[in-house]
């Protein structure tokens, strides 16, 4: 199951595997499980710091031939502080690079946050902090100029498909007013608390994918020990999810991803545990009905966990 | 009692009278008598249809010695349909003819929306739709070219102040890294339903002042038949609003309009009565006690009724 991205007809995965948050250790296997079990999408990006062990995992599975590269549609994302049209296409090779291929399906930008740019030779990934501490420093670079270098990276043949993330509508329609190559992807936080159903539809109507990162809601941030995260119901334990669960005779987890995925959203989950990895990959098999899928709407609480502020970044990105 | 904007080190009135819905045939009387009661900031705009009108009643106030124009500080809009930097010049121009002026204290790009030109000789104000009726039409003009334009006017003393309105967070962070002027002011719909309080954080952080409109919530939507403000409690009769005004014995709307002030949010409520006028202005005398403002804040719902879908027009700017 894949949506076909409209700038290139190329098409993405329904389903694909999340490398943020992966432990570099663990991350070359993990990812070798994913594509054994079946994913074909993986989500990287410079800011989870695993690029060079995933592309290890990656070109173990090509050595073994459970794929081949074509097979393989990967997503990485370009990083804060290389929003400088000069640096795009440098630090873009350099993450090829670590991970040993020749080109990106899709590069994203991660934020709509231009700062300064920090020398991978000094710290890399570089974070949110000019002084790897505390100090927000921004760089004065338009989002104009940085999409003109992603546009570059589709010319070149380093992306075959370019998109945003984090991005609010109304800068997404200033996008549109410049874009030579339009956006084929939105990544946006996506779980039945934080819905955004205004954005979707402008997705929809812009022909522009989206893929949902944190689909289980809250659960992603219990590791960060985010306040907000422990303070609400997990979706995992969530009544109205888990009776729609038990009706199908499958998990919590399935019905969040299928929820997404049978509105031709996609997902990316991660999973240390092979049973789970295979468990999330079949989300494609559940069919909801549209009742049940109303009731998980209705949990819409407009809650947001991945913001600069829940961190403590003074960056305000979502208001 | 006024806000020093950070650019220019100008003075901008905390009250003003905005002349949103204020209709042709009073708005010359209405300006003339705000002003005598002691408006000094006047909220006008292209779409709002009546800045000739206005002007008469501005000008009628100079010819009667109630105020000299340099005592004035005058609001105005660029509309979405004048967004080609071409454009911006010659109906900033127009609309000051309109007003018989020389300059503006204050001129805001109206909303982040640029659509196809509509001439004036065809139509004054052009509204949303590219035939009139039912068809919205995009230009591809980025905001930031529109910026330039609107720089231009501050460089030929068209404009003394340049800002925005109905900006979101991320559009104004990228308006930011291009701005050679920075935007003075920050227009949006602010009320206890509607609090926004991270887009002020963010425009105290940035040193940009902020106006709010329809300081009343719901009030001013009602006369428009919007369902969404029919639907919800009056803040003119809300029980926490009104318990307050008691103990200050002033009224609902004063303490609405001081909830902002008091927080330095000029306001730029509007009424076509002499005693409102004054009660309005008069909002500038209240002491509300910190706590009164936490339960006001506290009304908080997120409650946005200047949606252009709530007019059911397809244009998707806030989410």
């Amino acid at each position: 199951m894949s949506v076909t991205l409209a700038p290139s007809g190329q098409k993405m995965p329904l389903v694909g595997f999340g490398l943020w948050k992966i432990d570099t250790r663990s991350c070359a296997d993990q990812v070798y499980a994913a594509l054994k079990t079946g994913y074909r999408l993986l989500d990287g990006a410079c800011d989870y710091g695993n690029e060079k062990e995933a592309g290890i995992g990656i070109r173990r599975a090509i050595d073994h031939r459970i794929v081949a590269r074509a097979d393989i549609f990967l997503t990485s994302k370009l990083w804060n502080t290389f929003h400088n049209p000069n640096v795009v296409k440098t630090i873009a090779k350099r993450q090829l690079a670590d991970y040993g291929l020749e080109y990106f399906d899709l590069f994203l930008i991660h934020f709509p946050i231009a700062l300064k740019y920090v020398d991978p030779q000094d710290r890399y990934p570089p974070g949110f902090y000019a002084d790897g501490k505390s100090t927000i420093e921004y760089e004065n670079i338009p989002i104009q100029d940085t999409w003109k270098a992603m546009e570059d990276l589709v010319d070149c043949g380093i992306a075959r498909n370019i998109g945003i993330s984090n991005f609010q509508s109304s800068l997404i329609l200033d996008l549109l007013r410049y874009a030579r190559i339009r956006p084929a992807v939105l990544q946006i936080e996506h779980h039945p608390y934080l819905v955004q159903q205004p954005l979707l539809d402008l997705c929809a109507q812009e022909n522009i994918a989206v893929t949902a990162y944190s689909s289980f809601g809250p659960q992603s941030f219990l590791e960060l020990k985010m306040n907000k995260a422990e303070q609400v119901v997990s979706l995992l334990q969530h009544d109205t999810i888990s009776s729609i669960a038990r009706k199908l005779n499958k998990t919590n987890a399935q019905v969040l991803l299928a929820w997404s995925t049978l509105r031709h959203i996609a997902v990316i989950p991660k999973s240390n545990k092979q049973a789970r990895l295979e468990e999330n990959l079949n989300c494609l098999d559940l069919h909801i009905d549209s009742e049940d899928m109303k009731a998980i709407t209705a949990l819409d609480k407009g809650l947001r966990f991945n913001d600069p502020h829940n961190y403590g970044i003074p960056i305000t990105i979502f208001a």
